[in-house]
């Protein structure tokens, strides 16, 4: 799969700086990293794209952009489609107010420059 | 469908509330009330049962007891199974912390309450 | 001004709790509580009726339902009007989202509550 | 009225991402937009002014970059006065604590800008 | 070590909801809750009683009374002092501000009924 | 003590908008900047140490990128060992759950370039 640029970087930044946590890491920290990696795996009854999609769900209504781009990655690699996400999203919106709309752009955005990256290839 | 009684009070409550808020909302509040209500429709392509989880997810990271009361009761009505359900509260619980706990014993409590006034029937 | 019987006892309360408090308190925290007073005041050049409505706004998009009621209370104390109230809690809803529905109820009733005690001197 | 160059160029982005979002939103999310535009419309009690005010406390006490800069640029555009933002930033400074700071200190670097751009016209 | 009879109550309750949780959890929420007990035992360099504060600390800012509730009766059991206590609260209330407060006053209302019980043996 | 490059860079530019802050600051603003720099003084019972780890442990948990940034400066000067530093994030990771990694993988640079930039003195 090809991502946008920016995607790229943040991908790269996100597994360097994970390196780092893990040097520091005591045991607590790094079997929570292991639980949040462990949370999102289809092993059970919801699909994967429906566990991304929640979590796409809090991070919004959460407001934090590196978690919201994150998931919108992961749902754009479980083929989520254009109407499932608006519709997680319209969800977010209307429990989280206006105060997440900045990162609502944000998400459409980082969505959009994955689809044009994909068809670009 | 039967509800326990802190359910059947927590609605009633609630009916009384909306309406006295209706009495002195204006454009805007009213408006706002009816996209709360439509967005969990299932009017497009998200199964209602998935939309009703997805709300619970956004009520329990923001630590809304009313909210993931409403969504419990929600769940219930559209069929949520347990695997379902603690699929999804977990999400919630590792994206939300220990923080969420709390509201996580209280959630399982409406919903063992509800499974038990149902089979009682 | 005649209080309802739940905000006599939430005033009564909170006194009894406030002097508590101040027992253990240090300078840091005492101070606090005096800034806590005096921003409210009117001092400069806002009017108090709008410090008031702008505290309960902050209360409403955080969800605190004590801060709420207190705000509530001293909105009625100095004078809003109900159509006052009303825009500035709808500002607060479409920020906050539909997360914080269940204190717009309880503000609406804490406000009717104080309504009815004071036509019924 | 003359923008300073951040504001010019977060406006610009703000409309281009508004676009896109337009371009996926369904209607809840058409329509919850059209209200956060009528929200702060003079149309009933409270001035223009104090809406838009009453908009940035929530946003300072929320920690939302985006939606402080929105509101001071639009508390700008209302003509509200330097004393007038103090003391609602001095709200939401106590009601949010230290933890708005780091927000406060870039509210009023935009609105110096604001103060300049239009001054060295 | 006795306790008044609200944290009596709210134990046995918190024991009772536990088990429900751990009818329902899967592994992930399982480990999750160990993870939460672990993070607070003494077993590096931390004192037991400094970790207490910062949890105390981290539940005051987040604002849950159950959690506050909790740590406070740990601090106890650990043996913090006074001092120690309001040094810690006051740094929460001045980070978290007023929204704070009025979980500030029961955790200062859990405190003395602690010390009330015990000195009461 | 010799900074890395981007924390020189953000402790200049807080010193010019703190200057900003208080030539429009009021009475209640300037003595809460007084406050927010006197609670986390030794000058009662906890190690200053101890209260930097308070002060961080709340940021984290609050999900303030520059509160953290500034924690973590004065734990480096204030003689944190990187054990302390790591228990008292664990805490707050479990606390406030996976929103929260963003900012402790920040935390961490920041804190291994301070170490970095002075190893190379």
């Amino acid at each position: 799969m090809k991502f946008p640029d920016q995607i790229e970087e943040f991908w790269r930044k996100r597994e360097e700086q994970n390196e780092r946590v893990f040097r520091y890491a005591g045991l607590t920290t790094k079997r929570f990293f292991s639980l949040d990696t462990r949370v999102y795996r289809e092993n059970g009854i919801l699909p994967a794209r429906m566990k991304e999609l929640m979590g796409l769900v809090a991070s919004l209504v959460l407001r934090c952009d590196d978690c919201i781009r994150y998931h919108i990655v992961r749902c754009y690699e479980q083929g989520v489609r254009d109407e499932e996400l608006e519709e997680a999203l319209s969800i977010a919106l209307v429990v989280g107010g206006s105060i997440t709309i900045p990162h609502l752009r944000r998400a459409y955005e980082d969505w959009e420059a994955l689809k044009t990256a994909q068809s670009g290839e």
